[in-house]
């Protein structure tokens, strides 16, 4: 901190660790609440992910208490992999390492959530991150780490053997801030994680009791997301070069086809005559200039088909309409979906559904629920493309209206979701996502319009129908009173045998 | 890119440089025209801040051209400091690399918005970014640079002597993008920057002719900005516990007075008795226990000052008027500023202009421009803290009506802004900015209405004098006719005098 001068001017490098040290509002830890949220939102995801991976029905136990005044731990524990003794201390304590990248959709992006709540757990509190963890058929160990800042590496405070009742990993932090204020926006994200993972049962404890026990709407696991090659769409200069690294010896043609997914022989031969290559060129002839001409084909050939879907999990419709059933009250609900498409080389699937129910606001366009990648987003939503294009629509049209409270739950899931900050709140506003949701609003509009038309009308009815019973009732009392009998006839039976009859008068 | 199936997880690391090639939307660079706005942004700001290290007026010429079909070359030149040989390839081809850190204000966050440039240049368009560069008293130089990303090195592929005609740096970088659609907003960028620093000139030449030329509104550049020791309310345990490190054989209150701002011998000694501890106590012998307790009660002490401004550079009332005086076309114009105060230890001041004139949309809320460190902010308004305060406060109140076109500028200086992404567009929702915003605003909507109330009462004045001129013409043309003369007399000065002599009337 010492003083220079102008005109003296020095350079430094940084840590990752360091820069997100002194940037932490930069992934969502900005201040305590947020950072509270981001711990636990960070922790329960890297959990589901976890059991996903091991194929098991994800149980995820969340304990927070409230240790001294203003100090809360947080312990989030999981039946998932559990995490190789080689990896553990870098996996949790060195920022940017991370699940080896597969081209593939996950609710971690890289290496970023969790080490960040350790080190804000280590700079408000200074503790260390206490890790317990056991793989299949090995010994279960427990850790307690904290992060060298200045080097962004991990120091193993401790480390001992510790059975585990059940495989899987259970984390603890403890972070400076107020239990109080953070635990309403928990709550939320806990029953909206369990509609975007139905297959999931979260289990919230604050200070021993148990608050909140929500999910396993849905008793399937989704198949396993494989990763897949790239799309030639996304490929730029750097991956190009990379690919060709390690395929020098490749014809050219080969090396697209093993290279780039929805590449075939076929699709190559066009292309490259598209380009003017020769297809039994080799890989390492071609000058930095072929690369360039190469890439930008890649981009501009019109040849390749969409991306594949399998590296997507999608909820689905029933999983999704199950989830939704069962955290709201709701009257009706529509799903619809648009996908895969692709934005720079990336696939992704929005898939939405529209709710009617007594829960929701009532307003003149639906509440909204984003989710990306099966992760719910509660902050920054003004900025956030659904948002966005949500406020394009005329609901007017669709017949939304103040008397029919509706919301939207909408989920994008992609390779690469295009999160506007670190803190992964609001996705970017990218042509191609706009389009497809714009049309799968559309498509949801149109069925909440059949819907509410229909309810109309069968408000409208019932009206009728307390009318008709009204003054059938009165009749029967005149007509009894006329024949002087003493008990008046029940006619309600009578008025909804005439509906029935008639249901569309 | 292999298949591997669920269970066998295996981690990597990735290189900041790999990170935020992944993730580049993260800083800005999500799609083209957001690329070449963040180039030109990055490199301006550089720019302005190595200008004002050298404390020189700039003078910045920013070039675009279309080389290709879609590849845009981007050179912007300065008369800075120009950097060090030891320091180039490292600051332009290192991510998170960069100026040392003083605490104090600069409009570069740290290392990364420069090397985004040369990132996404060489990813998009497999060019090398070009810098020419001369420091006082040396020869200056030529450099063509490339990163390698995978392991966030530079890779400079060429160097060589080249006078430079005076002191600065030249960097030249070239995007895939189209220039059309980025063309307003780079205008628009420009023509705010030199209101923000009014003492630089910025010159844009698109394609080889001038299209813009802004700025020098004043010819007197800010006092330099000073680093200064962190506050005590910033002291983390990190902070502290690097500071004991290199402190070890000092005395606890000597430790507390040559560390930190605002603490003097007296203040200190308070704040030992608060917590408890010897002032002779040797900061070596502390133990973690020990800075855990200080940590906690260095924030809690309500006995320091607030944080010292030295380290700011606000715009300055007659500084931030003329610039606006000479941007856009205005009728009048008040300034007022909140601070220094402080957010987490961090000083902050804010500043702000509320100005009536026809460039401005007619609307019932002022029209926003957003100002951090002296950089205009153009992007996700609606999620940015100022905004945000903006839009709570009751602009009818001050008689802000669309028959008065207003906007606000305002200014927000701080040794750390906390945006909320590292594309530094929108500013994180800190309760103690918010309060000092809304303060600020308060007293900007004072000033308005009055002159709101002039301005109604000079238009029922100019009607009424209108009025009285049309009804003496009037009586001077039935007069002339009576009188039998040819020529009516002019009665315009007749009225002025009236209502000069009677102007409350």
């Amino acid at each position: 901190m010492s003083q220079k001068g102008p005109m003296e001017i020095a350079f430094e490098s940084i840590s990752p660790a360091e820069f997100f040290y002194r940037n932490r509002q930069l992934a969502g830890f900005g201040n305590s609440s947020q950072a509270i949220y981001s711990t636990v939102r960070e922790l329960v995801e890297n959990s589901l992910d976890s059991c996903e991976d091991a194929q098991r029905l994800p149980s995820v136990k969340v304990e927070m208490s409230c240790e001294d005044s203003d100090i809360i731990r947080i312990c989030v524990s999981d039946n998932g992999t559990g995490v190789a003794e080689e990896y553990v201390s870098r996996a949790f304590a060195k920022v940017l390492y991370g699940s080896k990248y597969h081209n593939r959709q996950r609710r971690g992006t890289f290496g970023l959530g969790v080490t960040m709540a350790v080190l804000y757990g280590q700079i408000t509190t200074d503790s260390p991150v206490l890790i317990h963890t056991q793989c299949s058929g090995l010994q279960g160990k427990e850790y307690t780490l904290f992060i060298d800042v200045e080097t962004n590496q991990p120091i193993v405070e401790s480390s001992r053997p510790l059975k585990r009742e059940f495989d899987g990993t259970s984390v603890t932090v403890q972070l400076r801030g107020d239990l109080k204020r953070a635990q309403e926006r928990i709550v939320e994200y806990i029953r909206l994680s369990t509609i975007s993972t139905p297959h999931a049962q979260i289990l919230l404890e604050i200070n021993g009791t148990e608050s909140l026990k929500s999910g396993r709407w849905w008793d399937t696991v989704p198949p396993p997301v494989l990763g897949s090659n790239p799309h030639p769409r996304a490929a730029d200069f750097e991956m190009l070069r990379r690919l060709a690294q390690t395929n020098g010896e490749k014809r050219l043609q080969d090396f697209l086809v093993s290279s780039f997914q929805k590449v075939g022989t076929k699709t190559s031969s066009r292309f490259l005559k598209f380009v003017s290559f020769d297809p039994a060129q080799k890989v390492s002839s071609l000058t930095r200039d072929d690369f360039g001409r190469l890439s930008t084909a890649l981009r501009k050939f019109d040849g390749f088909e969409n991306p594949d879907s399998k590296s997507l999990s999608p909820i689905g419709k029933e999983a999704f309409l199950a989830g939704i059933r069962s955290t709201f009250s709701i009257s009706s609900q529509y799903y619809s979906s648009r996908g895969p498409s692709e934005w720079q080389g990336n696939p992704f699937i929005v898939e939405g559904v529209i709710a009617i129910g007594d829960d929701f606001p009532r307003s003149d366009i639906p509440a909204i629920y984003r989710f990306a990648n099966r992760v719910p987003l509660l902050y920054d939503s003004s900025e956030d493309v659904l948002t966005k294009t949500v406020k394009k629509v005329n609901w007017k049209r669709y017949n939304v209206t103040s008397s029919a409270p509706a919301a939207l739950l909408l989920h994008i899931c992609s390779t690469r979701v295009p999160y506007k900050a670190a803190g992964k709140q609001s996705i970017d506003t990218i042509p191609e996502i706009e389009i497809a949701v714009l049309s799968l609003l559309k498509d949801l509009g149109r069925k909440l319009g059949k819907t509410v038309r229909k309810s109309e009308k069968a408000l409208r009815e019932n009206k009728k129908m307390r009318e008709y019973a009204r003054s059938f009732r009165h009749l029967a009392k005149f007509g009894a009173a006329l024949a002087g009998v003493d008990e008046i006839p029940n006619t309600n039976r009578l008025v909804k045998q005439l509906f029935e009859v008639y249901p569309d008068e």
